[in-house]
């Protein structure tokens, strides 16, 4: 069936003969194998560019930032789903990453769309203050959530936002959105009545944004890191299965509110 | 409900208080970001230990190796997933993965336990090829696919192998299981009475069981290599649509050989 | 990690001890398995109440309506990823749920919402047209999409339009989100600029609406429907595979638009 | 690229032109829907024929026995899921369809797989006891699972297994595969070395070989009704979100058994 217009398949990313693979317009096996680190490869691959320097460390910093942070909820679907379909490794990983979403993980691009709103708004030489005032204002009144502030544990900054911010200074990133990303830490207790700290989410949109990795792309970085965690994750579950221990004491507390028949005594 | 008798969850990847994310016994923050490569983070989430330079070096070979061969069966069907569900990035990647399966790239692991018998039934100082010819044997008879051997395009070796293999040599990895896949490739005719050529697929097992990368976890390799080319054919995805061309040219020769009610007249 | 304030989680849907299961409060052996049809037993799950005659007949109706139309993007993501990962059933079936997303399946929940607006602001036996042009316009203003109308090959009315309609009014559903479903049709080309008939995504909320399955359970419809026909088409892959040929198919007229490194001949 | 010999791609399940949708030889819109209940149009999806009246109430029967039993790990991972991601439900349901693998829900088709294996051993009159000893045994020896019998909670026969069972005897279905079933139940305990009551796992197929439902498709039988029950879950999960709850829940006796960094205190 034809959806749309357009019928021609055209992509600019990879093509091959039988003895070349050309990615980008390089030769796979001549040019990058064993000769690009896969973080460089990662950036080649989105953008259609080798990274810079600077580029080149912010992300693999912000990789490995955010890859792990224990038994979060969606590290949890994957190894409950791998305990019960132990086959399919790519299944649980699979649920896994689909917890990477607008409220957990996608909260990366979210954070990055209202930085980029930000900057456009301010133009070259205009006031980051009075332009996030506005921004964080309008997104607050059309009741979008101002995504990569406040986080459950770790109450005051995220201590990954300073060490990526660290990152940025040192390997010589423009830091035009991590300012960006300060300034609205700082409007956000008078325009949400609270203060929330910077978080990793955030960070990540911040350093990212000013070594040219595109906004179109921010969710694949916390997808592509949580990833490797996932496998780190699932190996443990192999030999040590925790799967359904989790799933048991999800539902020790569990308070059932719905009615029973007559007669039915409730289980233990 | 208790499903096994463990109901203690356990881990030792991960913990955490309100200043300090421990990753694998070390501080994320201190001693990882901004100080590792991601590459080297994901040895170290799998095995719980930093990689060595020349399992460094071989895991990043790998990881570009697999990362991106065009627009394959699964590449496909992440952009139609993509193109049907905009909204949620992380569900084409899901989908995208979903296709790491035992045909494809889960071969990686399939050959990785070849190679893993072969290596345990020679035993140290036996002969390889003895070996090789009675395991490849039994598992033909136990009608076991040979997985990583042949590809539809690449008739004579992959081109990805000897990358890969010079990268092993080139960084003094221990070389026995490249030497093991070898032996298979060269038992293969007279046993499966036709000439198939190493492929990436096993390549990668050679070269990361000799620098310690756990069997358990390799088709990991393949899934975190090829999440990585997702989100770049996603990021093209986003801005020159194909994927509902693409459905459209699969389905122009589709042949409808069922029923029809009487008078109905075939679409064009 | 405690996320967000509520600790204690609480379900009305199921409950059980050793002998006996509770769903909905009833008990699933006693008065349900070979008393219930899985459709009424579905509305059960979603809403907690048994179906009224009408909405059992139109539910039915409309999963049958949506359960199956060919080889669309998702059938064909689906049967390809069935190809490459045969041992695992529920990730093709997964891959295939997952492009039921904003703009093909999902387009039911949007046109529910679009529904249920109008007919708050019309009001007890306020005037549906002019409600449907206001709320329509401002979906437009707005640039919301309005989904559920126009179809790339039924360009006149999807047939299956007017037969959910039939089942409505045969059965006795209240039409009044059928009528709004028509009004919306009639405003369109003056609103849009161009007529765009009801199609099927448009025609469900109409239906169903009327005879009280929730908004917030809309999108649930076509997933249910069409993992019918997902298993249907992956019963066909085991037996006449055809993953691999609509992949081949899919790229036969290809074209990279990238650039090539020195002296590299275009394969064939 | 082309993988495998065949490029033709072709169907025996759905075509359409603009006016009409054929499915299964049938027209949609004229014959089927309004006139045909969901799980008669999935018996005729998945085998190309409309169900007897026994097919028709066993298939049934089955689609309500296992869409739902509470909060097991797959309705979990996908409540869990939709809170991280509450703009995809189809998701969340994803998610939740991950789990039905090999240890969960595919159990169906495992035990569907025995049975048959037995029935043809045993032949048109052989002695079922005779056949289940031996299929049973040789299962054992080669270490493959007998799956479908033994519960967590339901010590003595799940409750599920007569109910199934009463409804394939009333509705005049073919018993033999429900005489299969019983009789592996009674040789169990000689050759595992312990007893293990029939669940519905294997009720499953036991009710359905007998009424004409294809042993390949058994997997499906779950994973539809699941979906059902998963769509019944998360509308309650977008009202009365429990995800992070019961994630919360999970990990409140979390031990983690890995190295900290010198100076360290576990958080609370």
């Amino acid at each position: 069936m034809k959806i749309g217009k357009e019928t021609q398949p055209r992509s600019a990313i990879c093509t091959a003969n039988e003895h070349t693979i050309v990615v980008r317009g390089k030769d796979l096996c001549q040019d990058l194998i064993g000769k690009t680190s896969f973080t460089d490869y990662f950036f080649l691959l989105v953008t259609g560019k080798m990274p810079g320097p600077a580029a080149s460390r912010v992300l693999d910093a912000t990789l490995v930032a955010i890859a792990e942070h224990g038994l979060v909820p969606s590290v949890q679907a994957s190894r409950m789903t791998y305990a019960a379909a132990p086959d399919a490794l790519q299944g649980a990983v699979a649920a896994g990453i689909l917890g990477c979403g607008s409220v957990i993980l996608g909260a990366s691009e979210t954070a990055g769309r209202l930085f980029d709103e930000i900057d456009r708004r301010a133009g070259p030489g205009g006031d980051l203050q009075t332009a996030a005032r506005a921004v964080v204002g309008e997104w607050r009144q059309a009741k979008r959530a101002i995504a990569g502030y406040g986080h459950p544990l770790h109450k005051e900054r995220d201590p990954r936002v300073d060490a990526l911010f660290a990152v940025a200074r040192d390997s010589g990133a423009d830091l035009r959105f991590v300012a960006i990303a300060e300034v609205v830490e700082q409007v956000i207790p008078e325009i949400v009545g609270k203060s929330l700290k910077l978080n990793v989410s955030a960070a990540i949109p911040a350093v990212l944004l000013g070594v040219g990795f595109p906004l179109a792309a921010l969710r694949g970085v916390p997808i592509v890191a949580r990833t490797a965690g996932l496998v780190g994750h699932l190996t443990e579950e192999a030999t040590q299965p925790i799967g359904f221990a989790l799933s048991y004491q999800a539902t020790r507390e569990l308070e059932y509110t719905g009615e029973v028949p007559a007669g039915f005594i409730a289980g233990h």
